[in-house]
């Protein structure tokens, strides 16, 4: 991913909830695994994006998502998704996604955010988000 | 169920992504069923919930819920969803449910709701909620 | 989309557990309806997803999937799903979705499925699964 | 809960997916914490669920489960899920599970499951299952 930008690490274990007839995890599913990755991955710079809603009354919905499935995920996998920040824009952000289990890669995949106002318009991103996002690590330990 | 107090019929379809890898509807789903089969219950008294929260500025938040599996569905079932009124108190209310398949049982069950206001202080039911969930079906063509 | 390749339409009912705290429907949730969709489709075509893994021993897994989303659905929505096989390979397949809400567009995407045996390996699609997804719509009434 | 039954703690990070457009954890998501700690409880005992059911050829379906609701769990926050393993009987088996965040409890609840074969058809719970749930916790770190 690119030089400078952030990336972040998070575990989940797959539950019988998550998965389908077909024994495997349900592909819907993926992308509440990305989200739990990008949570991650705003925590680690010291943000919570719960604080991200209330202090800047901004909100990042997704625009666009894309998942490629190359192994299947299965109950009771511990799955680590690593999550980086590929490019920021004035208005958008985009997030790289990558699955696997055990070192073998399970899904990749992207989201693209709009940042927009509570009305829905678009809003450039905030500063702060910018700096706190292309800092360094020890940002990480400020917040949050 | 009570005399006097309404019913509702819905029917879903089961998708892929609701059954888990025992090959049946998992069972946290039958309580996105009964959601469905309220809101059919709810809507056919001339009133949607959507309205409920809008109007009054309450909501009915589930204070309890129970479910008996009997039959698991599975998928491509059309499953039916039977929801009665069972009981309306002051302050709360409560619904029965009933999923069939092709006329055989496949689940049973309740939820209880609490009436609260944005603060989510308990609030007596609204009157004209009574008297709609009450009333005869002559009120069901007359909203929503 | 392609002449001559198949398109269903089907409805489906928002409810408030396909939403989250933004007030809109999930990002992952499109894909559930996209699932809805292209089981309808295959109905449609007077075959069911269910009959095609037990006559065939094929499975038709996710390979890729993407979603925009261009305006949110919303709680008790009624969301109308456009299906389209938009292409048909030797051993895969590729549906385009369409999403709408009383005529506007809500969001689009597609999903590639590759074929395969209960072993995982790629499995040219069986020839009555062509003839029917490509026959005219006379087909629709001979099965399911 | 019971002397010398087995009790299991795990957390879980709340995500966007897990809430509603009431701005709190959708009231099926519950019972999908549930499994999470039930499926913590028998990992904790030296056995894994996936294991029980491809060793002994049985599986554990949910005959009955209940919630009852406190305090509502929101976005982000990280709820501790206390599962208790509160009755074993020859054919089935009762869970306890208490969800609190910081202290407070936001939820209890219970699910009781049938022991089947892979016909459904109930049978005894294997005698080194008892054995497990029932032992000392040394027999913890002996397995999965």
């Amino acid at each position: 991913m690119s030089v400078g930008l952030p990336t972040a690490r998070t575990e989940l274990r797959v539950i019988y909830g998550d998965t389908d007839q077909m024994g495997v995890v349900y592909y819907a599913n993926y992308l509440r695994y990305f989200e739990a990755g990008r949570n991650e991955l705003i925590r680690s710079r010291g943000l919570r994006y719960r604080d991200f809603e209330e202090r800047f009354a901004l909100r990042l919905p997704v625009a666009e998502a894309g998942v490629t499935y190359r192994q299947p995920a299965r109950y009771d996998d511990l799955v680590v998704v690593e999550t980086s920040l590929t490019e920021l824009r004035r208005a958008s952000a985009r997030f790289g996604y990558r699955l696997t289990r055990e070192g073998h890669v399970l899904a990749t995949g992207f989201t693209r955010h709009a940042c927009v106002d509570l009305t829905g318009s678009l809003r450039r991103l905030p500063q702060e988000l910018i700096d706190r996002l292309q800092g360094d690590g020890a940002a990480a330990g400020q917040g949050g």
